[in-house]
């Protein structure tokens, strides 16, 4: 049996956490899942941390959603700085699932496009732990979350 | 008898520490609180490592007034990412309180924003520490601490 | 028996692990290749890690596609820093490759763009395992990866 | 006795480390100075961490002036961030005394500032290390470091 | 007998690591040089960090030359970022000679400018090993590389 962690925040404005563990749940069985919450997105690297080491996770699953200002962006890049870390500290996997505020006009393109991007990357994080070839066998393919994938480009 | 850490600076512009500590006396019992303070935000993040490794905190927040200048701008995004780092080497949280100098007209305004953050973060330190479920029934409810929550927003 | 690994990403425009490793076969013999694809390149870090650790490779081969937008310049930047942590944690050599997706007009120029330098960097990969004195050789020659190498200047 | 590091460069245009030394005299008694100067700012944090963990200072003082140019602002954000890992690799503060070229004309004003900057935070690394009760007394108090005071803000 | 690590890139436009070494030689007895070359800047960090460790180097000059680009200038501080990670992780100092392509025309006087501080930088690591009172002797007067020394200013 693996474990799955799920760590999100209150500051988000949609409950990305519930949408990731709802997707986990169709990509199949094998695994349970732990949930956190934090305040923000500055929270989730030490969680992220904690689930694994703590809790015995095998991959981390980290969602936020950056606000518009400035300051937000700022925020953004500490806490992708910081799962990078709590990666290498551990050697376990951290999918890291942003969407910043200002990527579609908030409402009921923004909820979506959250929703969307958190499933997507859920089954990532799911391939990544039972099923790696998928991910070879997509190389290149310039695969996206929760934007239509772009594909390819050709040398010809 | 759990133990919150409060560190906060001299270079701040009102007593956030007090702040703090006052919220969390509302909160609850069953924890003492240690207090330090530092001269800038640059101090804060070993003073925070300090207080859980050699003063056993289980959890801290850390309070700081990042000025309007550039450098300033600049000072806080190495001691967020101090904080950060501090956290993953003792896996234990540190709850980052900043309000910048220029988020609000300096006087009567900056000042209740100082303190109205200090302490609902307050309250977030004191619901990680003894009450994590609320933070995961507010998954993805647009808290913000200082400001009016913005809530959630629905796909429909 | 030396061990190369190559780590690329689903998110990358042309399957850059797979050029990586064709020209790696050019070059000689006396190493294996191992592979692993992540989804982006803020994955790159603890896979390559863990190549090194855990799948005990003498030396790693990073390749990714930042994209066009602010945000990516800022995870191509946090990449590369956890890159260069990751060597500093395991004192092994790990050459990052990567091509903006800026660099080039989307389409031929591009792809090609990307084939050359994750060809030439795969040949700086072999020579640093096999050959470091023709890196010693080659200093300050002003040699580039993808483009044509600039050379030399002059004192007189 | 204690002891305290002072550390400096030959870069900055004031001998900023004798400024330091000579107001810790001022200070009080029990401890004992330990003098280095390096080339430039990034040459500051490993020197801080070599006081403290091969010289057992207690704590130390790193003195620098980053120059006027954007890339001394980028020097100067990656020494303090490398003085921020300093402290949490030794859990030692190391008190950070910058003054940038171009925060008063260069000349007499400037001269000033380093030297009382430096002397200020002199003050406030022997108090960190004899008397951390006067920063806690001092906390909010809107302290300046070779400036004048900006003093607390009142809420009505 | 000591040894002085000396690692440059074959992306350098002219031989920095040998103008190192030439004036190593110049210096003084006592010493043995160990030479590497990496492709680029974000090379340099690990190979300092094997010089210190696997080949028992006192102490390293890691020389560079950052292009005109605006992402040689963000590989630039990541590479900066690296080698002060590298020194605490070591404890040993790295002396940075970095000359940025667009410090003067392109000819002559770069290749001059590089040549002189890629030889004034091996006599800093020299003397930081041999004779660590010169440095303290010259603290706060204005010493630069490559270029005039600025010189102190004065506060009277």
């Amino acid at each position: 049996m693996k474990l799955i962690g799920v760590v999100d925040t209150t500051f988000s404005r949609i409950d990305m956490g519930a949408a990731a563990i709802d997707e986990l749940k169709n990509c199949g069985t094998g695994f349970k899942v732990i949930r956190r919450t934090v305040p923000g997105m500055k929270d989730l690297p030490v969680a992220a941390k904690k689930l694994i080491e703590e809790d015995k996770c095998d991959i981390v699953i980290a969602l936020g959603m950056p606000g518009c200002k400035p300051v937000d962006k700022t925020c953004a890049h500490e806490a992708s700085t910081g799962l990078i870390q709590a990666q290498l500290l551990t050697n376990h996997h951290i999918i890291e699932v942003f969407v910043h505020e200002d990527e579609a006009p908030i409402g009921k393109e923004l909820a979506q496009l959250m929703e969307k991007r958190s499933r997507e990357h859920a089954i990532n994080a799911y391939n990544m732990l039972f099923r790696p070839e998928v991910l070879v066998k997509n190389a290149g393919k310039g695969l996206r979350q929760g934007y239509e994938d772009v594909g390819s480009i050709k040398e010809k």
